[in-house]
Formats: structure tokens, C-alpha cells, sequence
């Protein structure tokens, strides 16, 4: 088969005019509060639009309009490269940040909402530029969310069938025609639930700026903040809590919040991996909150909060901070380390394994005992009271052996590079589940910017890897994919 | 199904007596070398063979002889459990050892071959109690090469069935008459081994205690030594040699060992594993010594002397030491934790994942990405230029999921208990690879005598799994092996 290069060129092209679009909400930021960066902003949204409308124009005549799966992973793929390319120019163009590893590590770091900085003095930047680096994390979001409903599981990858089926709008013999219905929806629930945040942010003494910049990397689960300190940098209780409840909620698939906002809260609680979510969420915070409540001197409350946010933020992949989970009891230590394999829900805009995933895997293990004892029977997992099928199991495993072996070779790779272990694991971690601090020098009181500039390219094809589920890139790189015959 | 556990104790009660006839042979060298703990050693041989030969006795009538394959998970669960417990005698009566956890941690640190030892002068200890030491670590080799050519493949454990086919004078059609044939041809291996590696210390100027002690130990994967600093002690690049050989015999499949003896050299290099095994180790070797040779101001000779050695020591389970791996370059230390995972061949000594299930795991996630090309097609792992079952490659993903969660879990547990990040997650990784020397407090320099009473009981737990190929034990926490009705 040849790919219809046409058809996804065109695709990418639009896509490059939207970045382009988006850049302009940056320069509105500029104009309001005077920023000496717009120059750099405005030519950027040039050349994006400029390269998309090109793009778009010259391949517009199709013979063929039908994409098919081959064409889908290249589009995803090229996608999110094309966006971070482009992305990166304010960065170049305003100065922000003279190196070019430096400036495409921010910015595929903002559009695969990881949330990993190399900015030592984030205050220190204009504040159009850091609108567009919370933006970045915004879009990227936007791109996740259609992914989730509409091209992973089209395209069978690790388990993300799974889910599709529970989307709201969305009928398994009728999934195409609605797709673009879905995704409209949950768009509208993404965006609602950033302007809510914003308002809430607002009542608690936020400025509009910091609150609209924070509202935005929240429900990505990026974790972009424009203070240096992050959320530590506020001293209330109230903005920490609103924050700890966006980011829980940012990590629901959000399926079921459209679901739960339409009061079919029976449709949340049946739902398996929410429960699982809820749970292992709540059971982690009771430990740390004890753990940090005997090693420090902090009250019950603030142990609780600090508990609550930290292990929120990590396991919904977020990576905002208000405390140093590094420093506290080695058993956080450990904990923290976990949680970064963990990931929220599946169709929600956290990275990782991700839940559901987890619950396949808890569930295979104990029936593998029970297929030990009963050899001849086919005993198979159960999610949400329905046997699935062994391919999707196959594929569940096989996602995470590939994930627990990139980890590792991605570990040896910035050993190589000459990164102490801590560092190397940390940073490897962090980049692949999506979630931006790590451990090491690479904590959640430091930044990367030391790090050599052959590990930020590593990261950086680690943070896309972990973005795009693995076999979405991965495949690009094996021989099965370019086969004409096929 | 009922238990047939007249059978069950009638083998418990041979094992004991024949760990009481072992325990003879340390009574030896308390004669030759005049040691003070032979009382205490003839007392431990004393309870086993009562303890064994009462239980023997009390089963010996049976109406059906017939073991089942679940009495075969209890016999061998059970068999390694009583085994430490009685080996474990001769330190509490001698009072080398006051405390039981030790005690207990040290013999089945020497029955599951492991070789973490909680001795922090070992030189200090009598001869007679080190030879029973090092005995300990032989029988569970034994017990090892038995295992996986005759019980663990009729189970079907972990993709133990791959192997067992190409094991001398077994053909699958014919397998159980020929059991206890192909057990002895081995173990008339393991013996000859041992005889000759220990000729070849004595040539190189060892004395023939320590030389017997470390033959023992190498042969059974197991690495205590009777000296404080391990094979450091010894200057002599000549020893070091030999025992380098030797670590990697014992992490060969002894049945390819056997065909070597008898001249069938193609049959071992067509078997996929020894191509890999050879293949891994040299390239880790070669990195390696790079790494010394550039970091340290050692010669080419002694770098690569160092690298072979201590990649050797931890890729076989063996864990002897000529150098601290964890004082070199962040590079090989990233390294030599993960190699902590890979383990030697399957039907050696060696512990671990072993190299056929990586094997396994590679071919299927590349096949997995095929299969996403191809949705409809059955594309199965090839071993050996044939297909394996899809079972089996599931139950060894499985495998290897569980081996990375119980190892995860076992490094919150270590930090619930209070242990630092490196020592937690490199006891875990060192204990349940049954390789000896671990990271942070339990280094290659270092031992496990500090660390809490409860922690040396997790991790006693750990060898235990890990020796076992984890299902043997876990699948007798589960109901559906104790359901009477299968």
C-alpha cells in the first residue's frame, strides 16, 4: 500500500495554521500587558501559518480522501514533531532561549503536556512567551483528548478499544459518523473546565494572568506554572485545594465528567478504572499523609495537603509542586519513583501506563495462578463485567514491557551520557510517563537546563514515545510499517 | 482434589535425611582441621535425620504413590522452606549466629543460591561452620538443576517447557521415564565441575579448603566465599580467571554443557539462548571495560579482568567480587542494576528472568508491532527456528509483569520499614535475581547485617520467590489451588 501523502499533508497543514491561530491568543497577552516580545510572536504565527496554509494549498486536490490506519500514526507522529518545531520559534526568536535544544526540549515538553522546564528563571521571562508555553500544554491537550476518542483506538494501541466504548455520544457499530461529535463535546467540557478553574482561581486572590495561565496547564496536566517555586509559591490552602481537585479531575477520563456533568453519576461509578483511581489515589494519600505528618513538624492539615497535591499531581501526571517529595521519608522516596509508572485514566489528558492498564495487568496475573491450576481452560480478563479479548491483553502486556524496557534503555543512554543514576532514572521516568519533575538533580526544586544537550534530545523522543503510547512512534521504526506490499 | 501428602512428607522426610548426610560432610572438615563447632554440627545432622527419617517412616505406606502437579508446587515450596529451616542449625547451636532472622536469612540466602550474606567478619567465623555455608549454596544447586530439568517444565512455569526439550536423553514424547537419568547425567556434571574448578584454584595456589569452599559456591551460582573481601582477596589474575570461567559454565544450560563434554558443539551453538547469553555478556563486557579503562587509572588487562569478572558474577546470580561496581561511573551503575534483571540461562544454577524469557519478551514486542500492521493475522514467537505456543509466550509476559511488581512492591516494603532508596531497591533486586551483593548499604563492599529484623524477613521471602520462578510460591497464596473441587 502507499500512504496517501496527500490527505495527510493536508492534515498537517491545518494543523500548522491552527499553531498559528493560537499564537495570536499570545499576542493578544502582548498588546494587554505591554510585552516587549510580540515581534518574535507575530513572526512565528507567520511562519506557522504561513508553512500551513502553503502545505494545505499545495496538496488540497485528492484523488483520494480516505486515510487509512498506516497514514493515521504518521499523522499523529508528525504532528506533534511539526507542532513542537514550530512552537520552539518564539522561544528562538524572542531570545527567551538561545539554544535550540533548549527551546524544542520547552516546547514538545509543553505539547506532550510533560511539563518539564529548562528555564532556570521562569519570572524572569516575558509574559506573552510564558502564555504561549502554557498554551502549548493547552493544545496539546486539545490534540490528546481526540486522540483518546478517536484515532488510538481506531488504531488498536495497548488497550485504548478499552475505553472508547464508554465515550459519551459513542456507539461501537456507529463509532465513526459520531467521532467528530465526541470530540466537539469533550472539547467544549475541556474548555469549560479551564475557564472554571480560572474563576476559581480568581475568587482566591490569583491575578487573571496567573490564573488563566494555571487553569490552562492544569486541565492538560502539564504543570507549566509561571512561578519559579510552582504552586508552592502560594501560600493558601484555598488555591492549593482548587488545584488539587482540577488535577484529579483532569486525570478522570473525560468521558465520564461529561457523563457526571449530565448527572449520570451511575455511569461514573460502574466505571472500573474510576474506582480503581479513586482508590488507589485515596490509599496513597492516607500513607504519605501519615508519613509526612511523623518525619515532619507540619500540622495534620498541611501534611494531608501536601500529601494530596504532591501525589495527585504525580500520578495524574501533572508535575506542579508545592513541596519536595525528594526530601521527605525514603519510603516517599520509593513511593514518588512508583507513582511515575502509574498515570491516570485512559481518555483523560494524563501520560503514563495509565489505570486501566494496571487493572489488566493486576487481573492477568492472578488468573495467570488460576490458568496454572486449570491448564485447559481459557480464562479471560474482565473489565467492567466483560470478558476481553486476548489480542487486547497481548497488547496491554506487551505495552508495558516496552514501556518498563525503554525506561530502562533510556536510562543507560543518558548514563552514557555521562547523568549520575538518580538523575538518569528520574529524568527518564518523568519524560516518558509525562510528568516533569523527577529525582536527582532533575527534583522538584530544579529544572533540567545543566543537563547535556545529547540528553535533552533523549528526553525529548522519550516524552513523544510516552505521549503517543509507545507503537504509535515505535512502529514508524520498524520494517512492518514501510512494507509496500502491505 | 485431595492433597496426597503421605507422598508429600514421605519426600520431605528423604530431604531432610539427606540434608542430615550432608551436614556429615562439614563434621569432616570440623575433624580435619580440628574445629570447635562439630558438636553443634553433629547436633544439627542429628535433628534433620531424626526429624526426616521419623516423617519418612510415619508416610512410608501409601495406597496411591501418584504426586499431582499440585502436590509438586507444595514439595517444592516446602522442601526449600524446611531446608533452610534445619540448615539454619548449625549457626544458632554453634552460636556463630545468635539471632534467628540471620540465621534463617543466611541459609536460605545459601539454599536459594543467593549469597547475601549478614556476616560482617566472615574470616572470624570456624572452618566447619564456612564449609556448611558453602555447602548450603551446593545442595540448592542440586536442587536447581532437578527442578528445572524435572518439575518446574512438567508444571509449566514461566516458559520452563521451552527448555526442557533439549535436555539430554529427554525426548517430549518420553519425557517422565527419562527424568531421573537426565537428573543424574547433570548432577554428574555439576560434581565433575566442581572437582575440576576446584584442582584448578589449588593449581593456581589456593589452599584446598578455600579452593573446595569456592568451587561449591561458583558451581551453584551461590558466591560465598570464606574470605572478608570475597575473590578481591586473592592478587592473582591466574585465579581470577578460572573462576570467571567457571561463573560462566554455571549460568550455562548444563545440559549444553553436557553435549560440549561429548563433542556435540553444533547443538550448542544452535540453541538461540547460548547465542545470546555469549552475545550479552561480551558486548557488556566490552562497554565496560571502556568505562574502567577511561575512568580509572587501571590497565587494559585489569579493566577488562575487573569488567568480565563482576558482569560475569552478577549476569550468572553468582556474586562474587573482585571490585566495587557501584564506585565506578554512573554508566555502570545504571548498568549493573539492570542486569540485576536479566539472569543467566534457563536449566543453569543461575537465578533471575533469565535470557530465554528476554529473549521471548524482544521477538514478541517487535512481533507486536507486526501484528498491529497485520490485526488479523497470528503471528507467534519463534525459539530455536520453531514457533512457541501463544500460552506460553503469555505466561512468560506474565512472568516478567509479576517479577517487576513484586519488585516494586518488596522496595515500598524495604522503605516502609525504613530503608533508603538505593539499599530498598537493591536488596529487592539482588534477592529475588538470587544474585548476593546489592546497592547503597548492602554494596559489593558491604553486607546486610544492619539492616532491620523484618527487612531480612522480606527479603528472605524475595530469594524464595525468585528461586522458585516466583509461581511455584505465589500460586499457593491464591484460592484456586486450594479449591478441593480440581
Amino acid at each position: 500500500m502507499k500512504f496517501n501523502w496527500k490527505v495527510l499533508f493536508n492534515i498537517l497543514g491545518v494543523l500548522l495554521m491552527f499553531n498559528g491561530g493560537f499564537m495570536l491568543l499570545s499576542l493578544l497577552v502582548s498588546f494587554f500587558y505591554e510585552q516587549s516580545s510580540w515581534k518574535a510572536i507575530l513572526a512565528s504565527a507567520g511562519v506557522s501559518f504561513l508553512t500551513g496554509i502553503l502545505t494545505w494549498w499545495a496538496t488540497r486536490k485528492q484523488e483520494n480522501k480516505e486515510l487509512r490506519s498506516k497514514d493515521g500514526y504518521l499523522v499523529v507522529t508528525l504532528g506533534w514533531v511539526l507542532m513542537s518545531f514550530f512552537g520552539s520559534l518564539p522561544y528562538i526568536f524572542s531570545g527567551t532561549i538561545p539554544s535550540y535544544p533548549d527551546a524544542f526540549f520547552e516546547s514538545i515538553s509543553g505539547f506532550t503536556t510533560t511539563g518539564a522546564t529548562i528555564l532556570t528563571d521562569i519570572e524572569a521571562v516575558s509574559k506573552d512567551i510564558l502564555f504561549w508555553r502554557s498554551l502549548t500544554q493547552w493544545i496539546g491537550g486539545m490534540g490528546i483528548i481526540v486522540l483518546a476518542v478517536a484515532i488510538l483506538p481506531i488504531l488498536g494501541i495497548g488497550g485504548m478499544q478499552l475505553f472508547v466504548a464508554e465515550a459519551p455520544g459513542v456507539t461501537p457499530d456507529k463509532l465513526k459518523p459520531r467521532i467528530r461529535d465526541t470530540a466537539k463535546r469533550l472539547w467544549i467540557l475541556y474548555i469549560g473546565l479551564t475557564a472554571l478553574e480560572t474563576i476559581l482561581l480568581m475568587l482566591g486572590g490569583m491575578s487573571f494572568y496567573e490564573a488563566i495561565n494555571h487553569g490552562l496547564t492544569t486541565m492538560a496536566t502539564g504543570g507549566f506554572s509561571p512561578k519559579n517555586a510552582s504552586i508552592a509559591y502560594y501560600d493558601s490552602p484555598y488555591l492549593q485545594y482548587v488545584i488539587i481537585v482540577f488535577m484529579f479531575l483532569a486525570g478522570t477520563s473525560f468521558s465520564l465528567t461529561y457523563f457526571a456533568f449530565k448527572g449520570a453519576f451511575n455511569k461514573v461509578w460502574q466505571n472500573e478504572e474510576f474506582r480503581y483511581y479513586l482508590f488507589s489515589v485515596g490509599i496513597i494519600i492516607l500513607i504519605s499523609t501519615l508519613a509526612i505528618f511523623i518525619v515532619s513538624d507540619a500540622s495534620l492539615e498541611k501534611s494531608f495537603r501536601d500529601a494530596a497535591f504532591q501525589v495527585i499531581s504525580v500520578i495524574s501526571t501533572t508535575g506542579f509542586i508545592t513541596a519536595d517529595y525528594t526530601a521527605w521519608a525514603p519510603l516517599l522516596t520509593v513511593i514518588f519513583f512508583l507513582l511515575m509508572f502509574i498515570g491516570a485514566s485512559a481518555g483523560s489528558t494524563a501520560g503514563g501506563v495509565k489505570i486501566v492498564r494496571h487493572i489488566v495487568l493486576i487481573k492477568n496475573s492472578i488468573l495467570e495462578m488460576k490458568r496454572q491450576v486449570h491448564p485447559s481452560a481459557i480464562i479471560p480478563v474482565r473489565l467492567n463485567g466483560k470478558a476481553i479479548t486476548q489480542d487486547i491483553t497481548f497488547n496491554v502486556l506487551a505495552f508495558f514491557i516496552i514501556y518498563i524496557t525503554i525506561f530502562a534503555i533510556g536510562s543507560v543512554v543518558l548514563a552514557l551520557i555521562g547523568v549520575d543514576f538518580m538523575t538518569s532514572v528520574g529524568a527518564v521516568a518523568t519524560s516518558l510517563g509525562n510528568i516533569g519533575p523527577g529525582f536527582g538533580t532533575v527534583g522538584p526544586v530544579d529544572n533540567f537546563a545543566h543537563l547535556p544537550a545529547a540528553a535533552k534530545w533523549v528526553l525529548s523522543f522519550l516524552m513523544l514515545l510516552g505521549r503517543l503510547e509507545l507503537f504509535t512512534v515505535l512502529i514508524l521504526f520498524t520494517p512492518y510499517f514501510w512494507n509496500r506490499n502491505v
